[in-house]
């Protein structure tokens, strides 16, 4: 069992796709997350759910959650509406860290392996470069207990 | 808005309960993590899914993937089974990193710093210290894109 017998098809966005509309695409597919590609295909990041949500969260509150209890209620419930103007590229994190990215002949425990080391519900699938698709953590996981 | 009014039940473990039985649950229910409670309620861990993985790769593999191409196929598709004895309490991360758990009380823009900063796409909502349900990802985004 290879990766490339548990990719399914997966959503991608493009850099200059707006923050709001990569956000409504993960909301409304239910996905754990996005995968950005250029637009030869090649994915340059992943992003899980949880760090587009730091695209929305002023860092000051992602150092220290307690702060964020202090703004305005009604300002806070509209903080999306403050990247409008904003696109994925302007959002990617600065950091380097390793992208859940693995080959097709990437077996399950490789892939759990990247999950579970960039904490990463998601993992890109590529064939010389080029994005295949993707494997979740559910997928994965459902694969592994029903072995 | 606040927590309590975003707030859903959730299913939760005890810490003696077998790895391989939580990890079951997390997949029967397509669950973005596991919430583990003492007996008086109170969470004691937020495991996000990628955690719950972390319990199942040898910490060799965790720290370089790429070695976890060399293991037998045959055995890595039953790496699981290796947790057949363990308990989620032995399982449990030793790093004391901050608990996605927050107030009934809590703001949005609170919820969201939570997970940004946690990385966890689960928070657990407590009243008292005592677990009243759970927020997602999903949820908490979901009602941000259609504020």
């Amino acid at each position: 069992m290879r990766a490339r017998d548990l990719v399914s098809a997966f959503p991608t966005v493009l850099l200059d796709v707006p923050v709001l509309e990569a956000t409504r695409l993960l909301v409304d597919h239910a996905l754990p997350g996005l995968i950005v590609v250029d637009r030869d295909d090649r994915p340059v990041s992943v992003l899980p759910g949880t760090q587009v949500l730091r695209l929305a969260v002023p860092r000051y509150c992602q150092d220290d959650p307690a702060l964020a209890r202090v703004i305005d209620e009604a300002h806070a419930d509209v903080f999306l509406q403050l990247l409008a103007d904003r696109t994925v590229r302007d959002a990617l994190p600065q950091d380097e860290r390793p992208l859940p990215v693995a080959d097709e002949d990437a077996t399950m425990l490789e892939l759990a392996a990247i999950m579970a080391q960039t904490r990463s519900p998601l993992v890109a699938v590529v064939r010389e470069e080029r994005l295949v698709g993707a494997i979740t953590l559910h997928d994965l996981m459902a694969r592994l207990v029903n072995a």
